[in-house]
């Protein structure tokens, strides 16, 4: 479920183009009116928008915010602007080059998304970096994770409900044995958490646990230094998207000085999905509210942005 | 280029329809006039009688042909029936099975089709089979072929014609490095293959000969019994796949004993994309017509549907 608030009645995207281009001019820019726009427009919405700017103005409205706006506030109005195709286009990019490295970003992208939202980043990749998708995070990882990255992120997994119960308990057993020799690294392990359907998955850990008393993430807690073995636990926690973006959110917020990274990915992509969601679980596990949680940890119009992100107030 | 000839004035499909049931009713099998209609319409006409088929008679056309028909003009009429997405994921699907199995089927899928023709493949897997292709190719193959054969069959490769040389440069240098070493299995090689655009690759390729002074494929012509070289040198062999088809015609026809199963797969996948290439490929290569060639190695209704698909005759 969606926390974005639009409003019962939206201007014409060209109206809007206008009033953001006004927001630009004059004494500094009009960050309340860029807000009150953008935050409360959905994907297909901020599309026009970005059309009309574009045949209105003959400029891109991405260029032009990447240009008025600073800091954290660029950062979520940026990404939060951009059509979740491209997004997450973008941030795999990002998770691929040198200073912004991260496994978890790509691991989070290939793991929470829906199979065709996963293949839709892939589309969208090739016009803007000219490569395929792939081909950067195969290139920029390397021994075991670009083994277990790679076909996270080049899966297009059957999304039916249909579970063989053979196949979960066969895959449980060997999970289990696997991991009892400490064999994390295994290709078989890779094989199946990269290729099995989300319910044959549940279903194999379902049986792992029922079978054998303990979750498959906790058996795989050896090592909290093990970063593979992190990003493995983490591929598995993926498939229950809301406790997973929950945990990230509670770990950005309580870090001494937020991680603002985290929080901006995490509001800028789920807002239109599920935060609704994210922000019971968050609720319900630290007994704060998300939106108080984030006015209590950021300010300005990083705060503003994100409050009206996650339906905090009226359109 | 299409080999397929299609009638200036084609029926309406119903029409179409009605022509195969009756051509399955009465004193046998009409397979004349299955040839007439079927070999004679494009995917979107065989489409659209498959549906007026259902439509008119509630039964399924595949189903049809499938009882109706026998032996390899069975196979013939049945994967050309199929739409170019449907088939791939059927030949996928066959190849791998046990008795079916065939990483040379997988691979030549993975490296001729384009990147929107493999996904397609890959989404027309799911409701039939109900699994991913991917699943289905990592659970059958082992070892190295699933290394490589993976990567393949997922790739969405960028299609543009942008070169970098200077990774060209690079690419060619660590080939030839490990191909020197017979380091063949190295994952480098699988990366390099398996996620650059073609154009890259040929880049790569083309250095790899003007400053080695062989081609790739000649220096990965060590051992002609290790399968998974060949697997390799096949893969990097389609990127030129009007030539890489006309080997498996021309291997298939001069076996003792026809490949029947070689010589459908390749008619039935290329008649409507590249077959007039192929053809001249064959002649250019072999002295003779492919249409003679054909001629002379099968007979009956099968000869008459394949010279059909190759544009033999008029539609």
């Amino acid at each position: 479920m969606s926390s974005l608030k639009v409003p019962a009645s939206v201007p014409d995207p060209y109206e809007d183009a206008e009033q953001l281009k006004k927001a630009f001019k004059g004494w500094g820019t009009n960050e309340e009116l860029i807000i009150q726009i953008l935050a409360h427009r959905n994907a297909r919405q901020r599309k026009l928008i970005r059309d009309s700017y574009a045949a209105a103005y003959g400029e891109d409205l991405l260029k032009d915010l990447d240009s008025e706006l600073t800091s954290d506030f660029q950062r979520v109005v940026l990404l939060w602007t951009l059509s979740p195709a491209e997004r997450d286009a973008y941030l795999v990019n990002e998770a691929t080059k040198r200073l912004t490295a991260s496994n978890w970003g790509i691991m989070e992208i290939a793991c929470t998304r829906s199979s065709d939202d996963l293949f839709k980043a892939r589309q969208a990749y090739h016009a803007p970096y000219k490569k395929s998708l792939e081909e950067d995070v195969a290139y920029h990882t390397v021994g075991d994770f670009r083994k277990l990255l790679v076909p996270l992120i080049t899966a297009f997994r059957y999304e039916g409900d249909e579970v063989n119960m053979t196949l979960a308990r066969k895959g449980s057993k060997y999970l289990h044995e696997k991991i009892s020799d400490k064999a994390y690294h295994d290709e078989e392990i890779i094989r199946i958490i990269s290729t099995r359907s989300k319910a044959q998955l549940s279903a194999t850990f379902n049986h792992y646990h029922d079978h054998h008393g303990h979750e498959i993430i906790k058996d795989l807690e050896a090592d909290d230094d093990d970063e593979y073995l992190k990003l493995l636990r983490a591929a598995i926690e993926c498939l229950k998207p809301r406790e997973h973006f929950e945990k990230v959110l509670r770990l950005a917020i309580k870090k001494l000085g937020t991680d603002e990274w985290d929080l901006t990915r995490v509001v800028a992509t789920r807002a239109e999905v599920d935060m609704e969601r994210i922000k019971e679980e968050y609720h319900r596990r630290n007994s704060v509210t998300l939106d108080r949680a984030i006015a209590g940890d950021t300010s300005g119009d990083y705060e503003k942005m994100l409050l009206a992100l996650i339906g905090h107030g009226d359109a």
